[in-house]
């Protein structure tokens, strides 16, 4: 399974070298950004020469936010390629897909099925957590 | 208001290029770092010295990762300062925050409560909503 990260800037790059210091390198993984004054097309190639030599059934494209040029410049290949794409990433959706990636068991769809379930209990009010444990 | 961004690498200091790409450039918000071979102790002290002059019940700090290191750091202030703490952040919730705080009519805990109510919403399955868009 391959994993491609697409975001304004650095921040995909900073979440996959965020994500690599506490689950080790990672094989299988390229992140891209888009950046002020660069083309949206330039964004689309770059990922187009990534993606065309690998099984695009293997492929989900995480992007940083819903309707953001990086998402929609993802969801223009969705036509073409047969990619999962989800929108709104984090950094424990990100290491959770690393981890649920080493298991063989596990599909393209298990591994989305399981990290749209997890996703409301990532974004924690510790203040409130805090206040529960002392309870 | 005042935002700190604190996480894993550079996760932290590329959302806050991404956010500032979108909706421009912001004052009131800072983003740290934990690198590799940095000890914890270092993080909290840079922490420290930017909150220390500020008010802290006007501050937010963003975190990474639940139960991470630099989520542990922040909530080994929360002792001291009265910050609020949430953690899990991705783009959207960031960039909500910067446009929530520009309305004065919003306090730290209407942006808070905002914040932890849209959060399920903003990882999307574009597969799925692409599929609902064509019924």
């Amino acid at each position: 399974m391959e994993f491609i990260l697409v975001s304004h800037g650095d921040l995909a790059k900073g979440m996959l070298t965020s994500a690599q210091m506490i689950v080790g390198p990672q094989a299988q993984v390229a992140a891209f950004g888009l950046y002020p004054q660069e083309d949206v097309s330039t964004l689309r190639q770059q990922i187009v020469t990534y993606l065309q030599p690998l099984d695009a059934n293997q492929i989900i494209c995480f992007t940083d936010l819903f309707n953001g040029s990086p998402c929609n410049v993802v969801t223009s290949l969705m036509d073409q390629y047969n990619i999962r794409h989800l929108t709104g990433m984090n950094l424990a959706l990100i290491l959770e897909a690393f981890m649920m990636r080493q298991d063989p068991h596990n599909s393209r769809e298990d591994l989305c099925h399981a990290l749209l379930r997890q996703a409301p209990q990532t974004f924690v009010d510790i203040n409130q957590f805090l206040d529960e444990s002392k309870e």
